[in-house]
């Protein structure tokens, strides 16, 4: 049972708070979502109001853009089954990115996949059929892009110019793209790219979308290739996930994770090698899907020490990346089929039925983070000076052996009255999974036992004064804790005294 | 510091669930409010919104129905001041019982106090100066109360007829009633209880709204009166506060609280009396106001142990009274003048800023709780059975030199796979006035500083398998707990494994 | 143009309401809705909100309930591809009917189409190919119907047990039924019926779901069958359009209308049949579909003599029905594939982006109208009796070639001070298709002009006083009126005059 | 009786839009209200509510700011009545001001009325007593003014930096300042303009706030003061209402309007008695009051003809003047007593109940006009060029004597494929208060009857094509328009035909 704790078992760390880090925190840049079409659900639109209104990301990326439920691409026919027309039908993603708009989160498109109409092949992939081979005729695919971009700038102006454009999704793996074939990956870019700028040249386009397989060498031969034949080329994208393969179990995984000294290794490779050129040395990477799991049936997508591991990723990321998208905001999601249950180990930031995982406050956290001057960055916490005071993250990462409290004291070059004001998601503030197994699972939980697990699923809210030139934040394992040390002024109104409020007695009758 | 405890001062209670005891929960029956002309305001209302949503009041009474800023009665002169005609305006009326109705809340009518156009001097009461002297002529006082009668009936049909209606408040104090004039009480309650039954007998119409001054004397008195001059009575109304005179601060008052065998004395002796008459006997109750204190300058109102005190009486006072109306929902209230701070010892369940106090709680409890088979009861929990479970409040009383954390055992008579559920609402998870103290008391918060005094005052909700037949919970000092221990029915699905979910390690890399 | 009148072609009628019709409006009992499985999508559920706030409907029908977009039916298999378990999935249905309960309106259950997993064909219907083929199995189709409703029981109670179930759709045409072959239709009903009760006899339960081909031998047949087998039946279930068949050009189909006098034939002929069983004599016939044309791209939805003659329609048709269901609600609806355009003659009663149709208006004025005493019924206006004066629905409906003004003069039993209120929607006054196409029928509104086209779409309001014993309507070529005439009683008030309130004059300056 | 109109008596105009006309529509910049202690009620908010989505004011001017009800100026007194502290409470000033940001509107601070604690005399104005004495020592005012200015920096930031502050209300009326002391004025003028610099010389100051009785003398006598003695001056205030003295009749008043020519002449004459000083020579004159009556029980604001009259003064006054602030945007208000009736002549833009009156229109329609190229300006219609089009308000003012309908032709340089999309506002469109007359005037109508008044208070839209160089309007009586005239592309949908859509015939069956 994780519940218990070894007596006696705290971590202590002690840390000063005068460094000048480099903290470049693009946490809110990018988010990832289900398939495009699944974006006209209203539990999507739901969920992604929920995660907008407490995170606010600026771009959402996923794939199905000409998936055919979205509809874009259509064949008018006669009966005899000849092709008069093709046309375009942009009903279904006016109704998307309208509603993305609205919620003030704009697309990072991902061209991607081929409209069986217009395929080589048949191959394709997931539950809902996404077709991975190339295109019949190329022509065909870049008028549809062509179609798509010039349909966006129409309704959107300007905006739509600030679309970031990436072509297609892991073509290094041959389950996204047949073969995995490079070459044909290189063409398909190389087209894709001139099309996109021959509709406006503001268009900033990217690839290669690979994850970690044969990574090093796609991306070398990627850019030898777009070097060589002065292919256009804004950005890098690719993509990191930070786990063992997963053992599985009837429909779940079950990873370990890897560990810190690793976890960013495949960005730092990508950058070194970016770097390398002279053409492209430091372009923006962009890390346009990233978890610890790349499965949507790993339940440790909804555990506390998601939580705290992504903490950590999102102090590090920005070093050499220009966005990192969580995969993803919400779960609706179909890749391996439909959930059968609200917990089921998906991607999303928030369960369905609107519940936040605990790892929903780890972007929250760095969000409200925000920019500034760093002064402290450690495996555990990260810290920023503010006007008087001092606000930061921290964190515990504790897997199952290694399962202590972490109490972390951090000294400060200047003391004042102030306040620390903690949030803390931990296994026992914040955890809708834990409740959930212990209500016994339920497949479709009752209105009321989802209202339970919404309710639930709230940071804990406290504060103490701290005079001194230090403060300290004690974290129970896999917590996370947003603070804020603010300086106080009291304003006590006349006659009012706290301690006395809350220090009342009985009143002594002595002879009633 | 209160935050601190006696190590190990636990105190141990062993209960067995299998009684069966009378237990009324009238605990939402109604409630009080500022005067009524406060009802216009639009934080009135949202402060209204919230406790309906989540605790849902039947009836709601407060003062000033005819004060000034109500306009009812208006008189039209002449240039010359002769009096021309009276007019009844029910403009402003309509805004606030079409609002109140909106939320589900029905009006508990309390007819007071006098205009000042029609009164016999010039006494008044409060900041805003609600005259407190009997009418120059009953007849104009008739009038005008059968005319807003009248009015309520065209307006909301038979609805308006289930509108309980009280004569005056608290006559038995000379500030509210010129010199606490018996005989002349009696006289408005003849007066005014026949004039309503003229309107429509379906009104019930009750008095004499009396606090705990002279309350023997004056219920034998006004019983007396109504038997023997046969006038219209349908139930006893009075008050009930407990505590003792406060020490004051400058705006402040600090008192101490009625021990709790004596807490409803004062409604166990009015039940006496009434049942004494043959005539009145089992005649219903309404206690139109209670909470600890009767002063809304009491910081006492804000804090945790008047919650946990509130959740004692309201497990007590439905074994003599029909209702018993907390003094007040919300903030909103002028009786000593405008607040200069959000918490200020307010009569309200939540502060200004919509912020709910832990006695908020307190009610949201009880109204979970509801009604049913009720098995057992003590000074500190209050247990009901449900189907296949149990469901209750316990509570924490702890004056300043008794904080001991309680837990209680409840042996139960059946064994089941079952969760307790707890709510737990005490001085570390929900202590809104504690994070104010700590901010730095500020006067007028900044949006942010009351979002997160909002987002402080929630319940903790946990969980825990009990497979036994007993189950202990544990109480901070002035803990109040709501839970519910429900059968548990694993769905668990295919594959999936909680504790496997939960028991994360790292990767371990051999010769990386 | 048919903006145009022939001066002075005033058709004037002249009617007297003291009748005692039976008049049965059942306009609301149910509505139609595009495949369930669109029902997940935010428009979808924006456009149902609408229609419920201003309608009010109480059950909802549509296809599609087993189509692979819901996801129910769902088969585990191994990597050898032996299947393991069947397993229902109701992670969508619970979203979706939750939704719809949420806005009040109840399932009316359409049991279809055949999941292809159990299917023994391949045949299907639509743009999204719902399998119209018997069950491989019968067991297999069993089974997901009562795992099905066993769902509903547990989730929604008592409420699951109202919703009336409905076998397939249409099986007299080839289309929806493989071979439209009646015999194994029977099977299909038999074993489903039996199937049904077995969960819970309280569910309702009917059939044979047919269209206007064949529709008698069917019916008898049918009847037949259930008599001589004893199958459960609770009601007769057919569908209702009254059109010709339609001129086709691109896109589009043009049809003309069924004269009046022939429109309700069908239902009539269904009703006569039943009624000569002696063992269904009297039972419920439910048109579980209706409209003017059955095909969703017919212009003619979206113009106003739809709405008139869809008035005509409900004035009628409770006569022999017990409901008649418009299919359908909203014009997200895939059938022939996603629109192109907002107006593109879908059955909608609200076009895409929210847009009432004039027929929107026909429904919300029946709504309105409810049940009550009928004082008159003609082939143009209902008449019915309220508290002291009268309310009713008039149309003109108006063809192309007869297109005059029509003036009705209703002579009443009683003369008062009245004041008489209508809503007319009429070309002039509620015509959003116009004003789409007036602005160039734009593919892709803006948002301001969807919010021009749905400002648009309002009923213009006015009124006069009424003194006599007879009022006046004047309906341009396809208006439909809701009117009202209500007793007046004036409270002019002190000085309050209104004819001279709007007779202002300029001053007149005589010297500056 | 108004509405008949004699026939043919149309007025024709022909107008050339090719002006290049100076024109500042200054129409959104300012609003009135009902005094800021009425701004916390719920109904004032939800009619600001409404005024701000359809209109979007940016400011708004009200009396009352240190009305005894907003409770700002505060004493502590000890138990014998000596002051001990002077103590300002800002909780409902806060409330007041949080909700005007929240709907973005911003304060144009009025400073006034005097608290009556500091007061050095008795006299007051209105229903709710605002004190019109200067203070006894000016010393108070001053501290009071820089608390509250302090304040709101404090809370607001640098945005109320940016709230205009005027001093006092019409002191040249002895029932607003005692005896109309124009020193004493000049003498508050000079020490409070004196005290709001010191607080932050970013604070734009202006006076005198008169109205137009002695207007001349006192503008010019009042510019001597500031220049003679260098007192900050940033702007001049000034009213403007355009009646002549009502006839009244109980509670109401019928007055008549100036005529055109001289119904901005006050503002003129101001204008030329600025320019006259070289100090002052160009400063912007804000009009803080303007409307047609004075008085909050005149009829004629309800009407259409006051919506077409202001019509014109919106298109005039920004000649002059940087604002004109209609008095006022809603029906709360008490300065003649609560309302006894929904339409009562008050200055509102919408009646309570939130039902908008036809001036709200007048405010739509130039708010939506916006800034632009002006090329044409009448005494009837305003019309700026957009990209490819027009847009324009026209209005026909119609006093009892010369009802007219009007038909306005504008010739334009180019022809084009254009629609012509119109709003109107006219007696039979939009006129709420001859459809509450007719229900029988109800004091206090039901929720239904509300409901129906706001939803016949909408602008009647409809659109014709025009493809030559000119459109034409035709306006009844009263009437006020707002047009735009946008080029049209057609995308029409493969197959549909508008025209054979609307043109239905019945079915001919020749032989059934």
């Amino acid at each position: 049972m994780l519940s218990k704790k070894i007596a006696g078992s705290n971590m202590k760390k002690q840390y000063t708070a005068n460094q000048s880090v480099t903290f470049n925190n693009n946490a809110t840049f990018c988010v990832g979502t289900g398939r495009l079409g699944l974006g006209l659900q209203k539990e999507y639109i739901d969920q992604l109001r929920l995660v907008q209104s407490e995170i606010g990301f600026k771009h959402m990326r996923g794939h199905g853009l000409f998936n055919e439920d979205l509809a874009i691409y259509q064949e008018r026919r006669g009966f005899d089954g000849v092709l008069q027309a093709v046309e375009y039908n942009f009903t279904y993603l006016d109704l998307l990115f309208d509603s993305w708009l609205e919620l003030g989160i704009k697309p990072f498109i991902e061209l991607g996949f081929m409209p069986h109409a217009i395929a080589s092949g048949t191959q394709d992939v997931f539950y809902w059929k996404g077709n991975v081979t190339p295109p019949r005729d190329y022509a065909d695919w870049a008028a549809l892009v062509q179609a798509t971009l010039r349909h966006l700038l129409i309704r959107y102006g300007d905006t739509a110019a600030t679309f970031p454009v990436e072509v297609w999704n892991e073509p290094n793996l041959g389950g996204f793209w047949k073969d995995a074939d490079r070459a044909e990956y290189f063409k398909l870019y190389d087209v894709t790219a001139r099309a996109v700028k021959e509709v406006d040249a503001r268009f900033r386009i990217g690839g290669p979308a690979i994850c970690g397989v044969d990574d090093t060498t796609w991306m070398r031969d990627f850019l030898d290739y777009v070097r060589d034949n002065a292919v256009p080329l804004d950005f890098i994208t690719r993509h990191l996930y930070d786990i063992s393969l997963p053992v599985t179990d009837g429909r779940y995984g079950y990873p370990t994770l890897t560990p810190l000294r690793l976890a960013t290794g495949e960005t730092e490779r990508t950058r070194a090698i970016i770097d390398d050129y002279d053409e492209f040395r430091g372009m923006e990477i962009h890390v346009t899907e990233f978890n610890t799991s790349y499965s949507p049936r790993t339940p440790l997508h909804d555990t506390n020490i998601n939580a705290a591991y992504i903490c950590y990723l999102l102090s590090k990321l920005g070093d050499d990346c220009a966005s990192y998208s969580y995969w993803t905001f919400g779960d609706i999601f179909e890749e391996q089929g439909v959930p059968f249950t609200p917990f089921h180990g998906g991607f999303g930031l928030v369960a369905n039925g609107g519940i936040p995982k605990p790892t929903f406050y780890a972007f929250k956290f760095f969000s409200d983070l925000g920019d500034g001057d760093c002064v402290l960055r450690t495996d555990d916490c990260i810290v920023l000076k503010t006007d008087g005071g001092y606000r930061g993250v921290a964190w515990n990462i504790s897997p199952a052996s290694e399962r202590d409290d972490l109490e972390i004291t951090v000294a400060l070059p200047d003391a004042a009255e102030r306040v620390l004001v903690t949030r803390t998601v931990d296994e026992t503030t914040c955890n809708p999974l834990k409740l959930w197994h212990d209500i016994g699972e339920p497949q479709y939980p009752s209105k009321s036992q989802t209202e339970l697990l919404r309710a639930s699923a709230k940071p804990l809210i406290a504060s103490q004064p701290v005079t001194g030139a230090e403060f300290t934040l004690t974290l129970n394992p896999n917590a996370i804790v947003y603070f804020e040390l603010s300086p106080v002024v009291s304003e006590t109104d006349w006659g009012f005294d706290y301690e006395r409020s809350v220090a009342v007695e009985y009143t002594v009758f002595t002879d009633r």
